[in-house]
């Protein structure tokens, strides 16, 4: 059974259910992956703790954690980017493999051709700050291109609040605009790292945008999916070429 | 916490999580109602075990519900309506209320103003034929319209395999088929009565439908958040007209 630590926030948790269930290659209920989603949000908030002194939300998680292990979980997924910051303590506290979502958005920069180049990244101030994407991306041989401080404040982290407080309507116009501007500067690929960006800007709207866009929340999903594959707990499988089948690219 | 047992089918449980995020009245992750759901799409089919002798999946849901009393649920949702069928044994295996989907939907009709009238019927060949909805709406005081034996199956099984088979597009035109049938036959209100309905028909397009629509998963997600605001658990309320605010009903 998959366990997931969700609730950071609790819309990115049940979306990343659902998306992993429409992204599964499945016929009938019973083949989908077994999943159980803690979708706690009483989890202190993660940006706050790094950047400004907050509670550090460790314990919580931690607690969650255990809490997936004594459930059975037999692989973890977490669907928040900030989270990723305490990667290894989390990964430490389970009894099963962690899969990271940065490695998930490498994954999906591939999938979709990208295997160098300029990617531009969207996420929380301390996604960004703390350089949680750019080690890994520039380890792959990637070039990463950020938003300035005041871009990362007034689009991104504005969009992520609007998602936060329920206003979908409002989170869309700040992504958008950051998406444009990062494409601006010479992205071929934007990345939404942080778990509320694809909340904000639906899938319809991507193919239109002119730049190759990786949802974490999608990433992990599918690295998820690809990890039954592998481990034979699946019967289909993504496409060799890297696309899904069609039906399921429109779910 | 509240438990939900979902599963059935794995990609409306998600649905339901991710329907009840956004329909609750917060400003931040942490005003969320804490969620447990258990989304296990191993339990057998309920439809095929009530019409055709099919595997009895009461000791899997039974499981199921123990599982959540485990975890401290103080309330239980389950986001099936054919699973509806075992009510009385899954409410008495819970250690905590357990809400009933039909009830839900009667609430959301009377939220959308219709007390009483002719009420359209969609749902499982199991819950239509075993009466499920037409014993509690009749009780309220409104008339059932159903769908013909052939419509049931042509129309509405369609549409609720397509949504388990991952095959969103292919769901849409049977459903819609169904709900104009309803309408014509002079239905005021259509219910979605499969948890697979809401998934077919997206919420942009029911108000071109001409009659109103209501959705077992959405009416499941509103009765979740009453119960935690009559309980003290929320610090929103649904407005009292019983409209949503402008910003949650768009979501």
């Amino acid at each position: 059974m998959l366990g997931v630590l969700g609730g950071m926030g609790p819309m990115a948790g049940a979306a990343f259910a659902l998306r992993l269930a429409a992204l599964t290659p499945v016929g009938r209920d019973q083949e989908h992956i077994p999943t159980l989603l803690l979708n706690d949000p009483r989890i202190p908030d993660r940006s706050m703790a790094r950047v400004a002194g907050g509670e550090d939300p460790l314990p919580y998680m931690r607690a969650g954690i255990e809490f997936l292990n004594d459930s059975g979980a037999d692989l973890i997924a977490i669907p928040c980017n900030t989270a990723h910051l305490w990667y290894d303590e989390l990964a430490q506290a389970a009894n099963c493999p962690v899969l990271h979502i940065i490695e998930a958005v490498v994954a999906d920069l591939r999938r979709q051709g990208l295997t160098s180049g300029r990617i531009g990244l969207m996420g929380t101030a301390a996604t960004l700050a703390l350089g949680l994407y750019q080690r890994t991306l520039e380890r792959y041989g990637y070039e990463c291109i950020l938003p300035a401080d005041d871009e990362v404040e007034s689009l991104c982290m504005a969009s992520i609040r609007a998602v936060k407080a329920n206003q979908r309507e409002a989170s869309l116009e700040p992504a958008l605009d950051c998406v444009q501007r990062l494409r601006a500067r010479g992205a071929q690929a934007v990345v939404l790292g942080c778990t509320e960006l694809p909340l904000a800007i639906p899938h319809a709207l991507r193919s239109g945008l002119g730049v190759v866009v990786t949802d974490s929340i999608d990433a992990l999903a599918l690295a998820v999916i690809a990890f039954y594959q592998e481990h034979g707990g699946l019967p289909g499988a993504i496409k060799a070429n890297g696309q899904l089948p069609q039906e399921l690219a429109a779910a």
